[in-house]
């Protein structure tokens, strides 16, 4: 293992994070790490541009600019050109923005079509989409196997997530997207849980919409804003009906009558979160900076090893693969279901290894290529066996819920 | 002046914010200055929360509960009751939200009132909306004066500003509301430009609905999160259709079928954005700590001096009062037209005296009654006198427009 990490292209970007001594991170995917330039940049809006700047920073610190440079930032991760990007708002309001324009684009077409388990919010959003249009849209949901039959005529748009964050399959984009557009639907995808660990090529295999995450393999911090994507080619086209200033041709001429930029802009609403846009910057570059070849080859090679030694050294312990076992079908985590999963986390936890617990019985690790290093998958099996071996998963205080599971 | 300093029964206000030496700050209307505590705070939450704490801290640090604990702290304000308010996404975001869930809660109403001038991005979301649903309803606008006539039986919800962005003026709520109730529509109030300096009572005049920012009055910070207040009459009957995960009864049981809180809660959407939330937090609690009964006093005595000192020292410049005389009818803000009040207020600002622009003729002068000095008036009106009489402010490079004026 520490001949591993010590070839690995990727080691030295673990000392750009703070990682606490001894802590063994496998949730990058859905927190990621603080990256130590993040803690000087937040400071440095904090008081150097809100404190002393003041208003004036719109300008002297070009905070306008905020959601558009950092959204061509994150267009280099997606294969995505500058200009089709921007970060603002949440990923679920950014999916609301643009499954409306969507449908709106698609006239007499009444379906959206998901799948059944796919991320949570993003159903949600879908659902309350489909409610309040009372009955004009409907979202309809077909487990994978099915799916492409679910794609017809009648279909608006079809929305999807990636990389599936339960059980990190990978959806083969090309393919579904040329299923949609094949009938005349529409194709958005939520890169929430790929962006940033698995390559995305979203031009190449003719997306027309995206969203995503800022606060995972993008390590934008808590709740970072996220962002979303239109093809170029429907950036006249699209009309999102979340339509606030800061999507107007010209925010600061203060008319009554709303007039979309006519550019990627008119994907913005409100007054952009300057805070946590300017602190995303810091891990989108960061992330940006790393080959991305070399990121996907050292997430698959950890994945592969994870399972090769749970499989090896918990074997007759109940665990299960929930993850394709082809790495090429795979995101960057692996996950197990285990009867006991949720006890057992909390051992893990206890231990300072971070994974998380998916219900009902999934034990779900993250590698963030980035900061994850071959011995701590190595640190973190031998530890799940001799909890295991040991009963300790089994101690009292494990078993007890808490508000985020 | 220096003598009603220091009478100021708020004057140890000032020592909480950072006020950079020489430079007097007449735009906390538009974005309020750093609180001091607000730096520890964001080193804070970046350093332990994210950093140390990491995924844990949605527990340890109870994350989850941001956006009601600074809901509750926002009601204060407001005259909401604690449970009524949540902090999220940005006002913008959530006027849609209430708008949307309003109009299905009159079906067969199909228009939405506002009027001509309104804070923009509340007519550019309403507009939004009205395109989104393609002529189901419409935005009607009136000016105020006839503006009783236009809220019918037609009519779905009423949108108003409590205080005017541009000149300051009042909304009397109370009346309006009743004359909204009156024809069976409901209550929307904006309160970003009231909130924290004029005392508002959402519950006393039986509002239905409002929304506001926190990066005002509040000094949450550059684009800091919005909030909502529903009233708890309502909050059963809510259907807002940006229904995601953060709105769910139970958001991390991660079920594909939305349920909405039953509670404020299913005002929310996605992932609260944890950095600006948790430093905006630090603003409300500053402002909530003053008695709102000085702070009223306080704008209002500075708002007359001003009007007074202006009117004394810059007659015959062309400075045309553009904000009610009556300090009854105005919120904490003055403006006046003049015809090159561009340049004027550029020329100001490089003095260090900072107030904004509003096009075409308006210069903007906002009071946040716990740092702004007596003294600062009397100094804003000298230069600004100073800067007339020279002809200051006819220099080329005043002239020139920036990107935010």
């Amino acid at each position: 293992m520490i001949q591993l990490d010590r070839d690995d292209p990727l080691a030295d970007y673990r000392d750009r994070f703070v990682l606490e001594e001894g802590l063994i991170y496998l949730n990058g995917n859905s927190l990621g790490a603080l990256p130590r330039e993040a803690r000087n940049r937040a400071a440095e809006v904090v008081e150097q541009e809100w404190g002393q700047g003041l208003i004036r920073s719109w300008n002297r610190h070009d905070w306008v600019s905020l959601p558009t440079r950092v959204g061509d930032k994150v267009a280099g991760l997606i294969g995505a050109a500058p200009g089709e990007v921007v970060v603002a708002d949440s990923t679920s309001v950014n999916l609301f923005k643009l499954a409306a324009a969507a449908i709106r684009m698609r006239p007499g077409r009444c379906k959206i079509v998901s799948e059944p388990g796919n991320f949570p919010t993003d159903l949600y959003m879908l659902q309350g989409l489909e409610g309040f249009l009372q009955g004009e849209v409907r979202l309809e949901t077909a487990p994978r196997e099915v799916l492409s039959s679910h794609i017809d005529e009648d279909t608006a748009l079809v929305v999807l997530t990636h990389v599936h964050y339960k059980s990190g399959e990978l959806f083969d984009m090309a393919a579904i997207t040329a299923r949609a557009h094949e009938v005349g639907a529409l194709m958005l995808w939520d890169l929430s849980h790929s962006a940033g660990a698995v390559p995305v090529d979203l031009n190449g295999v003719g997306a027309d919409f995206a969203v995503g995450c800022g606060y995972k393999y993008l390590n934008g911090g808590p709740g970072a804003p996220g962002y979303l994507f239109v093809a170029r080619r429907h950036l006249n086209d699209i009309h999102q009906p979340l339509s606030g200033w800061f999507g107007h041709a010209e925010p600061f001429a203060m008319r009554d009558d709303y007039q979309p930029a006519d550019s990627i802009k008119r994907g913005l609403c409100g007054t952009p979160g300057v805070l946590g846009t300017a602190v995303m910057e810091v891990g989108v570059e960061l992330q940006a900076s790393a080959d991305m070849s070399k990121v996907r080859a050292k997430s698959r090679r950890l994945g592969e090893l994870f399972i090769q030694l749970v499989e090896a050294h918990c074997e007759g312990m109940g665990f299960a693969l929930a993850s394709p076992r082809d790495a090429e079908r795979r995101g960057s985590q692996v996950s197990f279901t285990h009867q006991h999963a949720y006890p057992i986390m909390q051992a893990l936890i206890a231990r300072n290894i971070i994974g998380d617990f998916r219900a009902p019985d999934i034990l779900r690790f993250g590698f963030a290529p980035l900061y994850v290093r071959h011995v701590d998958i190595w640190d973190t099996v031998q530890a799940l066996a001799d909890i295991m071996a040991t009963g300790e998963w089994d101690a009292p205080q494990y078993k007890q819920r808490s508000a985020v599971t």
